[in-house]
């Protein structure tokens, strides 16, 4: 399926992607966006106002068998592994990734349907309920999707930030936020999503006894931690990576979002490498480029 | 509860408590053990064969009330924290963490409760079944124990160790082992059980994405990993320590273990420095004290 691209946000892998997290991807990056179809067989879906999922998986491996096709060993990942991404004027992606975006959201909000759909993926992967204390750590993009989520659950919820303008958009939203990092309580459930590594070890030592510490965070360098706590604690330690559109799609059908607050600017493409020296700021959160 | 202490296994706790892996605890070692009731507010238990849970509970906290008191922050550990072990002619105990010595375990076996209740956790924390395709590492007592164990659940399971002897014990009682590290192979459910900090990575790396690495392992010294495999795969890593002796003792009744052959030497009790001498060797499996 050919797609005029709308909209594209950058994310975080796409500024690792620059530094050569990726090794063996030179391509356009881009994975999250939104446009509208040029070229399709299905003709119903010609002029349509799309996204496509970030994984296309083979269909057939054990994985996709399981309806885990984001772990299809085969899969292309959109502007990241051998499938050139949506920063560009046309994007051509598989049929079976496309998915319609609704008319209640803009272009600009139908950026965050991908990275809303790896905050989602916590709840597929862990039992949340509200009976839980749970903690936040990251006021980034991606701490704060994952906030809006985890909220959704009626968990007993704090964001923990370094960035009063970033936290003030949770707390804005209802969610309970703290810049102190000083305090001695300990959380059933932990999410790392600062991206630093040096914020591991931290995380790990504020989950409680059979607690959860969910990493968010893709580290591009090695991380030095005693892990006999968490095994001393009985502590899990879930990698969480991307989710189901779908999940995001039928959550932002249920619930308003302020997502338009986590945009910090939007560039037109042919400034592209402006906006990516913009995103690299620490008090950026999305910035998006439009055509 | 007064106990004459008929038997004592070293653990490899015991050996790292040596070397002040348990800060502030210089007291007798000693957490498995077999003896005979000499005093006891409970007139039936005198004269009784029993031994004691590891982990002496408040009873009273969250965790305990949970039926968590391995997780009681006021918890007292037998031979390792705040309590003297049974490395002694006697040791005391509270009533609650007594347990019967089921007559068709001598007093050798009996010392294998707490290790295989450690073993056991594993299946109280995780589900595993026939479907499954699990790898431990590790040829120790607490991999051959773990084997056992999870041998019980149908898996498809393999030992991988780097002692023949050790590994026959395990292939004697119907259990795939290899020596080869070479294999590319990926499992569902990947058990760290080697004490190595080293081996953490290499485990790491042999599980499926959405699969799971159990680390048994405490490990002295500090870690260093990559955590985005765990992150890109969506590995779950359980850390996983004390068991339930019910579940030991259950286990045992249903099924015969070759707790025997893991036996490497008896030493009596005054003789206890030579006997953690041959524990350290490498080729030593379970060295026990005798009274």
């Amino acid at each position: 399926v050919l797609i005029r691209v709308l909209s594209a946000g950058i994310c975080n892998t796409d500024l690792e992607i620059r530094k050569g997290y990726v090794p063996g991807f030179d391509g356009i990056p881009g994975h999250e966006f939104a446009g509208v179809v040029e070229e399709s067989d299905d003709s119903s879906l010609r002029g349509a106002r799309v996204t496509a999922e970030i994984n296309a998986a083979c269909g057939t491996c054990e994985y996709c068998r399981k309806g885990l096709g984001r772990h299809c060993p085969n899969r292309t990942v959109l502007g990241i592994i051998n499938r050139a991404g949506a920063m560009a004027e046309y994007v051509c992606v598989p049929a079976d990734t496309v998915v319609r975006v609704p008319d209640s959201l803009s272009d600009t909000q139908a950026v965050f349907i991908e990275p809303l759909a790896a905050a989602c993926e916590i709840l597929v992967q862990i039992a949340v309920n509200p009976g839980h204390e749970v903690l936040v750590i990251g006021d980034g993009k991606l701490g704060l999707l994952v906030s809006f989520v985890l909220q959704t659950t009626g968990c007993s919820l704090l964001l923990r930030g370094h960035h009063e303008e970033k936290l003030s958009i949770a707390a804005d939203h209802g969610i309970a936020t703290t810049t102190d990092v000083s305090y001695n309580r300990r959380f059933d459930i932990v999410v790392e999503a600062t991206g630093n590594p040096a914020a591991f070890a931290d995380a790990l030592a504020l989950v409680k006894p059979r607690g959860t510490l969910v990493l968010k965070s893709t580290y591009a360098s090695q991380v030095t931690c005693n892990l006999s706590k968490a095994v001393v604690d009985e502590i899990t330690i879930v990698g969480s990576r991307c989710g189901r559109f779908s999940d995001a799609l039928a959550l932002l059908a249920n619930h308003q979002l302020p997502l338009e607050r986590l945009v910090t600017a939007s560039y037109p493409l042919h400034e592209a490498v402006k906006a990516f020296a913009h995103a690299e700021k620490r008090e950026a959160l999305k910035v998006v480029l439009k055509n």
